[in-house]
């Protein structure tokens, strides 16, 4: 058993909580994939309550995938939480580069709290570090000129830069790592990026000492959940995309 | 053909409309689910058309899975006209006692409306009832010392208490029966609870003069419909629960 | 290959942006059946930056199915943007009739908009032509009598109007089409209209000029993908919908 299957055990025994505040889109997804992985999900949105709610648990994430002024208000509650209780932020800037609300919130989130992993695909991360970038739909990017980007983010929110894509590429400080294999079909539905965010989520909010290092664990988990799927050759994307999901339920420690 | 078949039966003749002011992660579902079983599954939130909205249907769902206040607005005004028209209306209080909002929306809702069917696991059951009960996600609660606090409720709110778990109990007044069957599988997706709450707005929906005997026909089904799936031995969480949908159409009343 | 494999194949070689501003039910389906038949997703609700995106889109869906009053604002910005660059909207006026304000949503978006498309069921149609029709869910409404009122409504908004049912009529001006094939299965899974819509929407953004040939385009692809699932006979209204949608993805254009 490597290193990553050490923390995937570490998911499966403590079950940790993660509390999403997230888009409408692939909000389903996200709860079931955090919960066939072996972590808790729960949504939650209202200023009202993040508060208290995000008091439960190990880990928070957020997604500004269809943003509104409550959410981005219920966002920085939440956070400003997670970082006194010192539980692990994981933020997944959809569509950053597309709109100037989605980039200047981005931003936002970055500076007013600590995040601990930042995942996006190239074209995000390449705007957020301040890099033009062309952005055509919520998954794009290719990854390529990316490292020194995803370094320039990691020194200034102090955090895990997290980029996905053909590969993915993790970041932290002067560290960096890719993350082969998976599949092409990863592509072939929405909210693969999305899933992959709740999946670190799960991952560090299980070992919060580690972020890097979950990090690549939660990608390697996922990648190695694409790849068996895509081997048992399902017919058409929806297809697929359920037995990824079925795959990380099925996937074992020894197996990373 | 046992009673719970005749429920059934009603629900395909009478095609109830479910109204749902619900939560976005398994509205989905609802409304699938909704479907596959018999009836017609609206989802409307606006307080500017759901008096009218509510005033087309045959039954109100009210699940506060996420909520915002326009929403808790949504649901006032919704719930007095479905008491008005009286037709049955059932609550899911989806996360009771994880915050405190969720806690003083649910007691709210059950003291300005007339619920017909409150529905929760034994955490959330057991903090409506005033009874502290450890909450970890929304899934969670084991069904054990629930009896009373289920009699309790159901005495203050004079309607019906589903108590949902590995077996589920259905209270009202001094009468009470548990439910068993089903499938462990159950709780390995996200939304199965919902679900049952929409199945039981559909049964309430086409029988409102027996809403305990609706209550009990509608998780017989879905425990049948667990169960059938179950034995076919689908592979991975997604493709049970899609079967779980598939056997909510095919169940006949004879088979209950 | 006919000329509706054409509009398939500029589809594919566009890979058309289609921004959605639509309900929270069947977003996800609507998202997923976009990139399966080749376009590209992207789902904005926030007044603060749909016309930003919208700037970067070829087609805007408006689907009125879970309406609040910041997302009509959101959808009145993103219109008139729209109208001003010249792309098509879609408008899918889910249960026009059922409510008041869904009527007079309705009726204030094809006012204050120029609508390229506007699709419904016949119900939804007859209510906007102004004729009286019982709505019993969104999915109701029979396509018998339709003929008139969807070129009544054709001469009023000046574009394309689709009425979705047994057989699928599209109307410009004195033209008119029925499309006819597909499967009875179309209407036993929540979101099939929704979709037709978000299809729609990618034919016209690859063929802005014939928004008239490209909806019939759409809804004979659409068709041939249902009328292939249902050929294989999957268990159930969710594999069948899922099979419909990998069917979409699998379409040729010679097949059309």
């Amino acid at each position: 058993m490597g290193t990553s299957g050490a923390f995937l055990q570490r998911v499966r025994a403590a079950r940790p909580l993660v509390h999403h505040i997230t888009n409408v889109v692939t909000v389903s997804d996200c709860a079931n994939a955090t919960l066939f992985v072996g972590g808790l999900p729960i949504m939650a949105n209202s200023p009202k309550e993040v508060e208290e709610m995000v008091g439960l648990a190990q880990a928070l994430v957020l997604n500004i995938g269809t943003l509104h002024d409550e959410q981005i208000e219920a966002m920085l509650l939440a956070g400003r939480r997670a970082n006194e209780r010192r539980i692990p932020i994981v933020l997944d800037p959809v569509g950053a580069g597309a709109t100037r609300h989605r980039t200047e919130t981005a931003h936002r989130l970055l500076v007013e709290l600590r995040i601990a992993v930042l995942k996006g695909n190239a074209g995000e991360i390449a705007t957020l570090a301040g890099e033009q970038a062309e952005v055509r739909g919520v998954e794009s990017g290719e990854v390529a000129e990316i490292v020194r980007p995803a370094h320039a983010l990691s020194a200034s929110t102090g955090g895990v830069v997290a980029v996905t894509g053909e590969r993915d590429l993790v970041v932290q400080g002067v560290g960096a790592e890719w993350v082969g294999g998976g599949s092409p079909r990863m592509k072939t539905f929405v909210g693969s990026g999305c899933v992959a965010a709740s999946l670190i989520g799960c991952f560090v909010g299980a070992s919060p000492e580690q972020p890097y290092e979950a990090t690549l664990a939660a990608l390697r988990a996922y990648r190695k959940a694409a790849e068996r799927a895509a081997a048992q050759n399902p017919m058409g994307p929806v297809a697929y995309r359920d037995l990824v999901y079925a795959e990380l339920g099925r996937i074992a420690p020894e197996d990373l």
